[in-house]
């Protein structure tokens, strides 16, 4: 039997399954929630050894549990893939939003509706369906590959204990290949792979003047004032060709492929529908690039939020005593989140005048940029994978934020593979999140295509 | 009796009826206080016709009342002055910052403490001093110009009534020069006469962008960002030069005349005590221009406040749907309010990129600036009356601020002239306000010798 007809007479069985997993509100945001975080992982490890993992485990982290189970392949020389996903969601709120209840999912056609459906449990569970129909193709007793799947549980809280677990379990965890399954898909009838994730650092800034706030009429332009310097501050962190003018900035960026921007530029994207979707009146930014390169390839300095002075009804004629703003700046391959934020610390101390101090925090080390290697066999085999599952060429996407995946290839020294089958209209993080149940079918088969082609090049 | 021995004589009388009428807590600010603004309107009604003023009235407004009186030349051919204070004083809070009750006058020495010893009570005073004196030292019946006094109830409180009493009492305020007396010298060794004060106007600036906050995971880098046009917007509104980069801002900006400029140079001015006085760490302002005539006879273009997208704790990655901004511009003569807001929407339009919808709301149509003509012969019989009264030379200075002196200029049509005595270390508007009694005296003999050149020169 090949896979395509295992995982179609498996379907029925894969939807009751996930729909139970799916009734388990496994919110990691909401302490209240934890304990069904805990029944999510336990619900997830006893599914796996009935999938037929060998070995399955519930890890303890410093918070919320992650499941790790792990099916050897027959040949000790066959690669190790390792497969990434998490099994916490999303708070379902606003709860007036939602259209039927986030924790009891209901099918709707070919759409399965709930919290998770496709943000990430559903695309974790097409792992278990994907190596079965994988070894009904076979007719082995173990997959092509030793695959080893990771499923953390505090995803959506920020994955805070998530590279201590990978550091501490690096023994347990090693694998010639990362697959992320939390991604999307240009569009249902556009597959494609994600080959690259925008990294993050964040501060606030403060800019401190006189010691109080002062009376224009007595002060009023002879004496700095910190609102102004602040405006200077920010509006000097792009150049008039909407490039970031902070020095050093640029050093380490890797200039985005021409085979990639190729493939990007072969996406259907239609500005209007996108500029509906931002709810904004115009495009803009990096001279140069496309929308999709914007957002994709390229860095960003963001001001987040910003205040100073009198910010209540009416007047007030003061000079204010301090300006405070929070900048997030995305990062692409290869800046470092560090080095980016002493490149902000030098721009801010050298942008304040006389008689302004400045202080400088970002919130953390940040999160570093990652990207798949477009030359290498792992993203050949994936492309090539989901190309034979969907029947048609996968093109290439990015997404503009990330999560832990860097983690992931930093502290296991893998390179990544995006395979997942998400939709950017699944609603993830909103109400009603849905999963077309077609598409998590695709990626079982996408999986089960995989672990045989990463076999045969390995 | 010459006129400074008729004031040293009845010194222990002037500041025993200065002390009653400060007892008498005139907050135009506080509802509560009211009734005792209408007190302090008839005591100082009562006061002037003992004074001997053959007519004193109460003049009813919207809001709170002022005191007129009038005493007719002995010459019909005899000049008009209108003198212009106000009874109302500021609220007394902080309370407990005061070392003294703010309401119960206390002499420490030769000075004066209470709210409104300076500001206004003590400088409207000496004029009924300063009349008495000169008759004394003429011999006469009337004083030589004929003098009207205006005393409004409402100063402390934005003068909300004022410009519609001055209107519609037009054909009594006929004058052909108004004194006011509500300003400060430089010092009480340096004497010295305001000769202008500036304007303002002040505005909301709000910029919109995506109807609704977005993540900067998603759009960041591609849709403009509200806070970072208004950082553009905000950091334009001056050049490299400190100039104000507002097109058409300067059309009517009166450049400061060489002996104005020259007086103001000689000014025992100190950087570093104004910096510590501003809890300034440094100075700045307009090129070309020293720090007094940056707050004297330049305009500003200030930020009183500012805030957009999130300003609470930690980092949130969005894209603000907003940002806003409070501006006020402080003018000099011969700037427009009016046109001065036309400049600004202008330049707010024009500085607006793509994607961004602006809004400028101005609070009311703003305070047009003034300054005395300083070839006058009021200004100089001003300058002479003072000069003779401290035995040294009178020195020019202006006040970066003002109430409603333009509002007498403009509508009496006459020039105006500040004969005033106040201190900037007087407090007047904190706590613990004091008085010079001595500079007091100084003031009601500078006023017998005014009326006296003035009637000569006229
Ligand atoms: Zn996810
Ligand atoms: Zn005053």
């Amino acid at each position: 039997m090949d896979a395509r007809t295992y995982i179609e007479e498996h379907r029925g069985e894969f939807v009751a399954a996930l729909k139970e997993w799916l009734a388990i509100p496994s919110v990691s945001a909401d302490p209240d929630r934890h304990g069904d975080v805990r029944r999510s992982a336990e619900w997830l490890a006893a599914h796996l050894k009935g999938t037929g993992f060998p070995s399955v485990e519930v890890w303890e982290t410093g918070g919320l549990p992650a499941v790790y189970a792990e099916w050897p392949a027959a040949d000790p020389g066959a690669p190790t893939v390792l497969v990434y996903g998490h099994h916490d969601v999303q708070p379902a709120d606003p709860a007036e939003e939602w259209e039927t209840d986030p924790f009891t999912p209901v099918e709707r056609g070919e759409r399965l509706i709930g919290r998770g459906a496709s943000d990430d449990k559903g695309q974790v569970l097409f792992h278990a369906l994907g190596v079965r129909a994988g070894l009904a193709a076979s007719g082995a007793d173990a997959p092509p590959v030793t695959l080893k799947l990771l499923v953390e549980g505090e995803e959506e809280s920020g994955s805070p204990h998530f590279a201590d677990l990978l550091r501490s379990r690096r023994d347990r965890l090693g694998c010639d290949v990362v697959v992320v399954s939390d991604t999307t898909m240009w569009a249902a009838d556009t597959p494609s792979m994600c080959v690259g994730m925008r990294g993050l650092t964040h501060c606030q800034i403060d800019l401190y003047g006189p010691e109080r706030d002062l009376h224009s009429g007595t002060f009023g332009g002879a004496v700095p004032n910190p609102a102004a310097a602040m405006a200077d501050l920010l509006s000097g962190l792009h150049d008039a060709d909407g490039r970031i003018a902070v020095p050093g900035f640029y050093d380490d960026v890797v200039e985005i492929g021409e085979e990639e921007r190729a493939l990007i530029a072969r996406l259907p994207f239609d500005e209007e529908e996108w500029l509906a979707t931002a709810s904004s009146g115009a495009a803009s930014g990096e001279a140069g690039y496309s929308i999709l390169e914007r957002i994709w390839v390229r860095p960003t300095a963001e001001i987040n939020g910003m205040w100073s002075g009198h910010t209540g009804a009416g007047g007030k004629t003061i000079v204010p005593k301090s300006a405070h703003a929070k900048l997030s700046f995305r990062l692409v391959p290869n800046q470092e989140p560090l080095r980016i934020q002493e490149h902000v610390r030098a721009y801010v101390a050298s942008a304040v005048p006389a008689g302004i101090r400045a202080e400088v925090a970002f919130g953390g080390p940040g999160v570093r940029p990652c990207a798949s290697d477009l030359s290498s066999e792992a993203v050949r085999a994936a492309r090539a994978a989901m190309s034979r599952a969907f029947g048609t060429e996968v093109l290439y996407t990015r997404e503009g934020g990330s999560g832990p995946e860097a983690d992931l290839a930093d502290i296991l020294g893998a390179p990544l593979v995006f395979v997942a089958v998400g939709l950017d209209d699944d609603r993830i993080h909103a109400p009603n999140e849905k999963v077309e149940v077609p598409l998590l079918l695709k990626g079982a088969e996408s999986a089960a295509y995989l672990w045989e082609g990463l076999a045969q090049r390995g």
